[in-house]
């Protein structure tokens, strides 16, 4: 059984502010969780499932007696942000401090510039994860990497990348060795570029691109050639195309 | 002004069902609307319009007086289908029989199978714009290139590339010389495949891929390689990486 309280302190938890004051996250599906579960990265907080997934899991739900509340299906729907909720809702801890994140001066880093929209975000992460990109580095303006909807998106991709926001001059700064890549319009043509690791890759706005202060940090800028009409590729699009032909 | 019965009809175009007995569909956006009133691949039925585009857009509103109606923003916001409706909305014919479209002979082909999200179907189409394809097949079980979330994904790229339904082992058929290449898991790395153009380029669906069937047409299986742990690729993110590698 779920209060009223209960299911107004979870919906809290789809806003930022409520996030960062619970320092709590939701996840949710039966794939994504048994993907949780099995990891340690994050901290299990809370586990609302229903009959069904719990017949399932007999297993994982031994382990997590004390913090698993069976709920049903009308229930999960009340604390759902997915339209059709799919039988298990787990609040995960924010981890304390950064994630564990891996050396940048030998790493394959991913740097991306206010990206605002949320599915981008998740499917950026997504493929960071696909082409092992070893730190993402968030602008302070991109969208919130623990909102519901980047963490759908993700597929699960969110626990394997390490991710962390931080100002991108200050960590330029840091790492001079190192080439930034950056997207841009009339960089240099993709196929002709020689782009190396480790180094970090810059992706900007969906729909300004790179702000012009950040592109002043770019030691180059890579153009995916068009051949066509449209004005512009999608962001998440663009960082496949790029990442790929890093690892090329 | 708009009667109920008007704001009813419109709404009902959101519905492929009616899209296709009235044969209209809708588009939207101050950006896009400049565009469809530049070109001449498909009729527009009927605008409707705040006085803030009709002061903008004098010429265009002059030669459209008789289908223009000028309405109000909460008027829009009646008809709209985006959260945050912008200006002016434009029914659209939808054109009879086939778009004009390129020989597939001498062209580079995209073959979209059961492509069912919206946003997914307009970056593909988008994806395709940028790349220059010459045609987009999409197979029966494929969503609505005409939904209002697909045309509002495209930003404008369905006016460009023609886009045909069909049923996928007919259209093989008349095309025997052309090389079918498929995305799959354990196919061909990207990186050792011989690309070549004119050729068909096979996408499947998001979560289950190319059928079985399908896969028996394909000529080379094509795969990108994978460095981390993510399970797969968004289908527009695959589509766009192997649109690049093609035109390499």
């Amino acid at each position: 059984m779920l209060s009223k309280a209960k299911i107004k302190y979870i919906n809290s938890l789809q806003q930022k502010k409520y996030r960062q004051k619970e320092q709590l996250f939701i996840v949710e599906g039966e794939k994504i969780i048994a993907e949780v579960l099995s990891q340690d990265v994050f901290k299990v907080h809370s586990i609302y499932a229903t009959d069904i997934w719990l017949n399932k899991n007999m297993t994982f739900a031994a382990q997590y007696t004390g913090i698993l509340t069976t709920i049903s299906v009308a229930e999960l729907k009340k604390i759902s942000t997915l339209k059709t909720p799919n039988q298990v809702l787990v609040l995960l801890e924010i981890p304390k401090g950064n994630i564990s994140s891996n050396n940048p001066d030998q790493s394959f880093n991913l740097v991306l510039e206010n990206i605002q929209d949320p599915g981008n975000m998740g499917t950026i992460i997504r493929i960071a994860d696909w082409f092992g990109v070893e730190n993402i580095f968030c602008s302070k303006g991109c969208v919130d990497c623990y909102n519901p909807k980047v963490i759908q998106a993700t597929m699960g991709s969110f626990l394997r990348v390490p991710i962390q926001y931080t100002d991108l001059e200050v960590l330029f700064q840091k790492h001079t060795e190192l080439p930034i890549y950056g997207a841009v319009l009339g960089g240099t043509n993709l196929q002709q570029s020689r782009l190396k690791t480790p180094s970090f890759l810059l992706i900007g706005n969906e729909g300004k691109g790179l702000s012009e202060a950040t592109q002043q940090l770019i030691t180059e800028g890579i153009t995916i050639p068009k051949f066509g009409g449209a004005e512009s590729l999608n962001a998440a699009v663009a960082t496949g195309i790029l990442c790929a032909a890093f690892r090329q």
